[in-house]
């Protein structure tokens, strides 16, 4: 029956991802919503955790024991790093032919070696670790196709991804000149109670955080790594900034040679036909709010004005195309579904 | 052809409500958006007016002059007050069966003399004054079918309407009682630039405005006194709040010898199976960014401390339920098509 | 020696209120603050929990316990509710000629009744809560100034005291008609962790709270009926806003004859010569941002459209006028100081 | 007689710059405001156009042609650039002996063809240009002190200035490295109404202008290059945030050799004893909001996780380190005050 509806199970509802995942799992066409955990908030509705889905019928908050995985066809994690290994091995026990796109950074990096230095511990589930795709679908689409388990990229790694691993491949910018200023909302640090994200902590001021190491790092590493063929470490300094969604980097390179367009031209071509991926016009600047609440990537160069050296720009909603969002565009190409389906949404602005 | 898409025409796109209608329209699937006018911007594309549609094809910002309005459904006006019902006229003297929603004040009050008192000169299309059915789904859904010319309500009138109106018809509440605070997000005042609605004057502070006689008072004077059979005229003082999108009326009334879990009741039965108005459980409150985004209405109702009295609340955005969201829902009955069609997207939050 | 300073000590410290009267007394020029508490953060600095105190000397913060109150002049207690009574009634025990100006609820009560009614258990100290002057210096000038405890009252109690007082006092308005919507900043919710507060949870939209009965209304009962030599029971909403700093209530009332303009006139004879107390024209409208980090309270009279029918506009900053400032005025009357020292700064804006 | 107070005219005063500077000179006790003009608003009161000054006594704002010069001490002048070369002349040919502290960029370059490269037109007061001080008082302060004109540096320049001049004067860092990603607050776009700048445009997102050029950048090559000894020509990018008040720079540098710890300790030592500059404990990441409505700037320094690299964070508040504190400071000097009198305020937070 070529449209029975496939049946999905959100690990961690009661979070920021998960509320954005029901909120798009809702509007599409081919997917069911089976099962929704939440640990402590077990036994509450959807609902009463998150007001606005109080108008659509929707399965009772349960914890992850009492979800039956053999009639799930696909699982979406979101869950704290690290417990989320565990619980996904476990979930491959019960039902190898389950599919799994993880939110967490569990399954992104890998290298055990700088999975252990960047997290802390060892990895529990290595075997899974090299077998994740990494779920960043306009570079690996094909690689995603074939996957059992996705590993969801971060949002400030995707931002910076998608816009340098084109000029690393291609060899037009110095690998070493990479330095990016990130910028993110705050729901990019989730729904748990800590004075540090109160509104009146973080409204009306800005500050940079995990200055001398955020974990994203390790990401943009690897991936800007095996572009350029040789190790490469940028400076990154991730900055916390009074909206609730939105990352915006702002990466500053010096090129081998070619002209700031040149590297305009190359995006641009790359780019080309993505539904999601939006190179501006050569010199035109992005804004965070022109993607907010859609799965739009918006890029922009421009050129210093010093020969050699170069902007780009790079803004994404962090709920969407830097989670949410790509992790249904994910479950799309694992599934066979058409790539956009679901994800048609136009950014809300104001 | 049961299926050929509907031919719609947007006057006064590059304003907030003007955006926003094309951003459902885009995802509408029996619409296809053939013409967009903004006087001053006629020329520019939409991209340049509002970057977030770069990615999508739209036709080109041009006069009104420019429009054929025989090759068109269906007519959105977004202009604003008063130049409106010069332009309708003329759009109904070259299209007499084209359909029109209109979303400004000029066919909301039907007393001309109330309409000379609220904006200060006589009405200039007074027969299609009388002609316009007044576009609150909910209560005139039979009257908006057979419409050629919708008359969209205002932001505050829409959420203050709803919840008040079946109480008065009910004769539930004293009449004389209702007094409004109804605090509104910025996007309502538009986006002329004046020093007033800068970022640095309306940020992290809050203030009343038009105290003495806001223009949505006639709306609610109209459908308040038709609803008790006498005339009503309500306390009302619009509030100016540091948010982008939103209205959150508090709604305070005495009863007539019900309680408010009776008004709560009221209400429940007279909404039920409604689906863009949603009645919370008594006692609960409702919050406006529950709504943001979408075409709901969110109504809370809970007891004073005094037997006898009852507090409202009410809420919805103002660029979708408060205008274009309730004009793509006007559409939809005016030509046929299932009420909900293009708004099923569910609040954005955070 | 006229000029030696008084000797300081703030309890709980590490809260919004601790560290705005923080902010206050370094820049008073007659004290000097001697001790410092806070019970879950001893041990830190002042700096460590508020860094914008890095560059001034402070003392460290330390337990109750070890605060030595027979070498302190004065005390301002910023604890939660409830503990602030034992805490006080053993400081009196130790020192029993210290003043406290107290910014807790627990002594603002004088009736027994009412504080167990809007608080839940008995009083302690029912003494104490007899001898406490209520700390509203426009008002009870004279008996702050004898007095050796002080309630200072709370945010949204202030702000709709002040205006309406004077009004009743002089049988001006109708005592069952008050009607009050007080929307007030974020910092008065506190600065300990909870989910409802995060920045992703209450910025970008607007919602009313504590509907059914705020602890505030006993000080309204309370101040609203002895003004009136009657019971009053006003309808009052408070309404959680986006911004950090202001409560701003629109108050609508009925007159018992007078005009609008009358209770205008009332109300500027009554705060005539007042520091703290400013009356617009009548008909302009405050707001919140003009008095933001300033102890003024900004107060507007508007006509209603109805003849009888008036709203009063009444905004203050709940850190300052609303408490650390509001603290400090009663600090300088209860030790004999020029009632303005210490409070001369004006409005940021923006 | 010692305490006469100066007499002040700030020319301008119904800008950001200007209010700030009227908010800071009220409570200033060496001095007192004699005139206050703005153009456009001539004739009103101060109070008519920033109503936090209404309960305080002040000039009504006139032209400048009004002013009589020869009966003032100081002139702040908070005027657009380019109009403010002009009426500067015009001023010291009216009265040669009355100091000016020039808030705009006129006479901030020393070098009239840099001028002509950032401004678009030749400099028409060039021996005024060569006269005038750089008013950044750590830096300049014993050229400020003997000055008749003042240039009052930029808000991102002195961000941005004060933390590197001493590492490139000390040899400490690669001149060529120096990478800035530089966040303000709206604030610093002025109060002209722009649609660019209204709230539903600014807020809940964020992103870059002026890449390819700002004009504060010909300040920080003069800077820069004069303590290199050498041209330097820095990537700098400033960002709009959705904030009213703050400049936050993230500086990447890398060291010629010396560590983070060394970078940090060589700014510890220089800034030592200067008491609106603080630099944090090495590691420590400042916050704009430790600094919103003070005179300070907080400098933090990180290592990055590769050695020789290294991220300098500053911060200060636009309006007061960045434009009006600053030219009370420069003020001070030029008239023999104590340097930090009437700027004493400590940081709003919340």
């Amino acid at each position: 029956m070529a449209d029975a509806k496939a049946r999905i199970a959100v690990l961690g509802a009661s979070g920021y991802t998960g509320s954005e995942l029901v909120r798009l799992l809702l509007r599409h066409p081919r997917v069911e919503i089976v099962a929704l955990t939440a640990d402590r908030k077990a036994g509450l509705s959807m609902a009463d955790v998150f007001p606005q889905f109080a108008p659509f019928p929707l399965p009772k908050l349960v914890t992850i024991d009492a979800v039956d995985f053999t009639a799930v066809d696909l699982v979406f994690c979101a869950l704290p790093h690290a417990t989320t290994q565990e619980v996904i091995k476990k979930v491959f026990e019960v039902a190898p032919a389950v599919k799994v796109v993880d939110l967490s950074a569990d399954f992104r990096l890998k290298d055990p070696g700088a999975y252990e230095q960047w997290y802390g511990n060892p990895h529990s589930a290595t075997e899974l670790q090299q077998e994740a795709a990494f779920g960043l679908v306009e570079i690996y689409r094909n690689e995603i196709r074939k996957a059992r388990l996705v590993a969801n990229p971060g949002c400030h790694t995707t931002t910076s991804i998608l816009p340098v691993v084109p000029l690393l491949e291609a060899g037009a910018i110095e690998p070493d000149s990479i330095v990016i200023d990130s910028k993110t909302g705050m729901s990019g640090a989730g729904r748990s109670a800590k004075e540090a994200m109160l509104f009146s902590e973080v409204s009306e001021g800005i500050h940079a955080y995990s200055v001398s190491g955020h974990r994203h790092m390790g990401e943009l590493d690897q991936e800007y790594s095996k572009a350029a063929g040789r190790p490469v470490t940028p400076m990154f300094v991730p900055v916390l900034t009074p909206m609730n969604r939105g990352i915006y980097a702002t990466i500053f390179v010096r090129t081998t040679g070619a002209t700031a367009e040149d590297l305009h031209n190359l995006l641009a071509t790359y780019y080309k036909g993505e539904a999601f991926v939006h190179v501006l016009p050569f010199g035109a600047v992005p804004q965070s709010r022109h993607v907010r609440g859609s799965n739009m990537v918006f890029i922009g160069v421009v050129a210093d004005r010093v020969p050699g050296r170069a902007i780009i720009l790079s803004t994404l909603d962090n709920l969407v195309k830097g989670a949410s969002g790509q992790a249904v565009q994910n479950m799309n190409l694992v599934l066979g579904f058409p790539e956009t389906l679901g994800l048609e949404q136009i950014a809300l602005m104001p």
